[in-house]
C-alpha cells in the first residue's frame, strides 16, 4: 500500500511549499479580517492590524494588538478560529510528511508506515497522515468544547448557543496551541476553576506532542519500552519541563500579592501549573503576566524558547532539539565518542541540526530583541519576552503589543512567520539533502524544529 | 630539547592545579586585603568586601564593590595590581601549556615546538612558554606604561613619580584585562585623550590574542598564508568583531546626549572603538555605561559573552569557539558533511567541546541571571549585564555593583571564578582524555575555552 510514489513538485521541494502556503492564508485571512463586516466599529480595519492578527492565528501565536472579543464581529472571530484551525492542521501535516520523507530517506522503520523499504512517500502516506491528523484534532476539539461547553452554560449562565461558542472557540485555540481568547483578560477571569483550566491545559499539553507520538501511543501506549527514541525523547522532556516549570512558577510567585499571594496554598500550585503550561506555547494566561516578578518572566522566556514537540502544533525550538544538546554535553562530559540517549546512538548530522537550530534561533530572538528596543525604546525584560514570545508562536505578552509602533508590529510579523516556519523548514531543507549511509549501530532520529 | 618528561601529578590533572592555585591566591590577597594598612579609612576591611576586591583581581575582572583609588591605601594597590599580574600570568600560562599538551596528544605538529613526535610535554617546553608568557607581558606593559606615564605628566600636571604610578598601574591593568582604574569614573576624564586610550585599547587587544597567536606572529608576521588556523581564525574574528562593535556602539549610542551625543562626529567614532574594544574583555570605561541605551547594552552583553582569544588574557567563551559554531552552521546549511574552516576540516570532538563551553556558559549566565533576579529584585536588563560582565571576566558594569546585597556579592564571586577558570578546566579536561586517531586528512586545531 505504498501506493504511487509522489514525484511532484512540492514534494520535492517541501520548504517552499509550506512558505507560500502560509503567506497565501495570511493574505487571505489579512484580506477577509479588512473587511467592514469583520469588525465591530465603523469601517474596515487596517492593513497593519489585519496583517498582524492574521499572522498572529495563522502561525497560532495569539499575540493580538487588539482586543480579539470586542474589536472583531463575530464574522471576524470565526475568520480567525477558521485561520487557527487551517494553521494548525498545516503545520502538524507538514511536519509529519517531512518526518516521514527523513525517516524513509535515512532508511528507518517508523511505525508511521510499515513498509520500510520503500524510500519514496507515497499519497497513500499522505492521505493517511492527514487524515490522522484531522481525526486526532477533531476528536479532542470536540471533547474540550464540550466539557468547556457545558462549563460555561452551567457555572456562568451563559445561553446553550453562547456557551457552545465559547467551547468551541477556546478549544480549538487550545488545542492548536494558538492562545485567542475572547476576554480581554485571557482566562484570569477563570483561574481557580478546574473545570476550565484542566481541559484546556489537556488540549494544550496533548496538541503540544505532536502527530509522530499521538500515532505511536495509540498503537502501544502500555509498552514505553518498544516506543521510538523521537517518543521517549518528547514524552520525558514534557513531563519533566511541567513538573520543573510547575515548581519554578509556584515558588518564584508565591509571596507575590498581584498574582499567586492571592490564593491559597493549593490554588498556588494550581495556577502555577497552569502557567508552567501555557509558555508551551499556548499564550493563554490565568494571571497577569505584567505583574510577575521578571525573574518569572525569564523562567518563563526559557520555557518559551524550549516550546513544546515537533510535527505538533507547539512552537519553540522543540524539546528534542533542547534535550539532544544536553546528551551532547553529558557525552563529551563522559568522554564518550559517540552520542547516545534512551539506548540508541545519535547521528552526528542529527546533533549539527540540533545545534543550527537552537543557534539561529537564538540569533534570531536576540537580533530581533536589539530591532525592538531601539525602535521603541523599552527595556530589555518585556523586549525580550515579547520577541521570544512571537518567535516561539506562544502569544504571552506583558502588555506591550497594544501600544507598539507600526515597524515594532511588522517586526514582530516578520518573528512569528520566521518562528512557526524557520525551524521547521530549516531542518526538511537540510535533512532531505542527506545521502543515505550506512550506519554499524541502529540508530534513533528524533525529528528536529 | 624535549627534555625531561614531566609526569608530575600537575600536568596530570591540570585542572586541579589551576583551579587550587587561583583559590590560593584568592584567599591569600583576601587576608593582605583585610589589613588596616590596605585600606584609607580606620580599621580593616570586612571579609566579603575584601573576597570580592581580591577575586575580582585575581580572575582580571574588575569588577569592585569600594571605589578602588580611594578606598584603597598604596599598600592595598600595589596588592591588588600583584594580584592582576599574578592571574594574568598564571592564565596564561595554564591555558598555552594546556593547549601544547592537547597539540601532542593529538599528534598535531604545532608551532610552540619543533617536535611534534614527542607527544609528552617536557619541563623544557613549559619553561620555554612561561619564559615567553613573562616576556611577551613586560615588554607590553614597559612600553604601554612609558607612554601613559609620559602623558600623565606632561599633559596631566601629575608629578613625575605619581605619573609613572599611573602609567604601570593602568598599563598593566590593560594588558591583563583587568580594568581595575584609579580613577572613581574610570577613564571618562580622558575620553577624547588618544594619548590615553589608545595605548590602553592596544595593551587590551594585545593582550586578548593569547600566546600562540603572538608566538605565530612573532615568527610568521609577514606570512600570513602559514599561519594556522587558530591563528587565522583568532586574528579575523578579532578584527571583524572589531569594526562590527565599533559600528554597533557608534550607531547605537551617536545621539545620546548623555554618551555619545555630546562630542562631535570624529570624536563619536573614536570613542565608539574603545566601547567596542572594552567588552572583550578588558571592562574600561570611558563613558557611563548606566546612561547607555538598552539596546547598546544587549549588544555589549553579546560582545562580553563572546570575549577575546584563547590562552590570553581575555575572558568570555572566546572568539574560536564563538566562530566555530558558526562554520557548524554553514557547513550543515552547505549539507556539507565535514565541517572545513579555513582550508582546514574541524573534528567532530573539537565541535562538540565548542559547544558545551558554549551551551555551559549560557546556562551559567542565565542561571545566575535568575538567581541575581529574585536576589536583588533588579530588573533584567542591569543584572543579565552585570551577570555576563563577571562571568565574561569584564568589569563593566550599569552601576549596581555598589550597592548589592552580601548574598549578590558572593554570587558574582562565584561567577567570577566560574568564568575564569570554568571553560579552559572544561576544554582541558575534555581534550587530555581524548585517545589519539588518525585522520585521513590535516586537521586544525583551534583552542576552545
Ligand atoms: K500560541
Ligand atoms: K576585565
Amino acid at each position: 500500500m505504498a501506493g504511487r510514489v509522489v514525484r511532484r513538485r512540492w514534494l520535492r521541494h517541501p520548504a517552499q511549499t509550506i512558505v507560500v502556503g502560509f503567506a497565501a492564508a495570511i493574505l487571505v485571512g489579512t484580506a477577509l479580517l479588512m473587511l467592514p463586516v469583520a469588525s465591530t466599529g465603523a469601517g474596515g480595519t487596517d492593513f497593519v492590524t489585519a496583517l498582524f492578527t492574521s499572522t498572529s492565528a495563522v502561525c497560532v501565536t495569539g499575540l493580538v494588538v487588539v482586543d480579539t472579543g470586542t474589536y472583531w464581529s463575530a464574522f471576524g472571530e470565526v475568520v480567525i478560529l477558521a485561520l487557527i484551525q487551517l494553521g494548525g492542521l498545516g503545520i502538524m501535516t507538514f511536519a509529519s510528511v517531512v518526518g516521514l520523507l527523513i525517516s524513509r530517506r535515512m532508511g528507518l522503520r517508523t511505525r508511521l508506515s510499515a513498509a520500510a523499504e520503500t524510500k519514496a512517500v507515497g499519497l497513500a502516506d499522505i492521505r493517511k497522515v492527514v487524515t490522522g491528523v484531522v481525526k486526532v484534532s477533531l476528536l479532542v476539539e470536540a471533547a474540550v468544547a464540550l466539557v468547556l461547553g457545558l462549563r460555561f452554560w452551567l457555572a456562568y449562565d451563559e445561553s446553550p448557543g453562547r456557551a457552545a461558542y465559547l467551547g468551541v472557540f477556546h478549544s480549538i485555540s487550545a488545542f492548536n496551541n494558538a492562545g485567542f481568547a475572547l476576554w480581554a483578560d485571557s482566562l484570569i477571569g477563570y483561574v481557580t476553576d478546574p473545570w476550565v483550566c484542566v481541559p484546556i491545559a489537556l488540549a494544550v499539553i496533548f496538541g503540544g506532542l505532536g502527530f509522530p507520538v499521538w500515532f505511536e501511543l495509540r498503537r502501544e501506549i502500555r509498552r514505553p519500552k518498544v516506543w521510538s527514541m523521537h517518543t521517549k525523547m518528547t514524552i520525558s522532556v514534557t513531563v519533566g519541563l511541567l513538573v520543573l516549570g510547575t515548581v519554578f512558577m509556584t515558588a518564584s510567585e508565591w509571596s507575590n500579592p498581584d498574582t499567586l499571594g492571592a490564593f491559597s496554598a493549593p490554588q498556588r500550585v494550581f495556577v502555577g501549573f497552569f502557567h508552567a503550561v501555557m509558555p508551551r506555547t499556548a499564550g493563554f494566561n490565568s494571571l497577569d503576566v505584567g505583574a510577575m516578578n521578571d525573574s518569572t518572566l525569564l523562567g518563563t522566556v526559557v520555557l518559551m524558547f524550549i516550546g513544546g514537540g515537533s510535527a505538533g502544533t507547539a512552537g519553540g525550538i522543540k524539546v528534542t532539539t533542547f534535550i539532544l544538546l544536553f546528551f551532547v554535553i553529558y557525552a563529551e562530559v563522559r568522554g564518550e565518542s559517540r552520542v547516545n540517549a534512551f539506548d540508541r546512538q545519535v547521528d552526528d548530522r542529527v546533533i549539527r541540526q540540533a545545534l543550527t537550530v537552537a543557534l539561529l534561533s537564538v540569533g534570531a530572538v536576540v537580533g530581533s530583541t536589539l530591532l525592538l528596543m531601539s525602535l521603541t525604546g523599552l527595556p530589555l525584560g518585556p523586549v525580550l519576552f515579547e520577541a521570544t514570545s512571537a518567535f516561539a508562536t506562544v502569544g504571552l505578552s506583558t502588555g506591550i503589543t497594544y501600544d507598539l509602533p507600526t515597524s515594532a508590529d511588522l517586526v514582530l510579523v516578520g518573528l512569528m512567520f520566521l518562528g512557526r516556519l524557520g525551524p521547521i523548514t530549516l531542518v526538511s531543507a537540510l535533512a532531505l539533502r542527506e545521502r543515505r549511509r550506512h550506519y554499524e549501530l541502529p540508530e534513533g532520529r528524533p525529528i528536529i524544529g
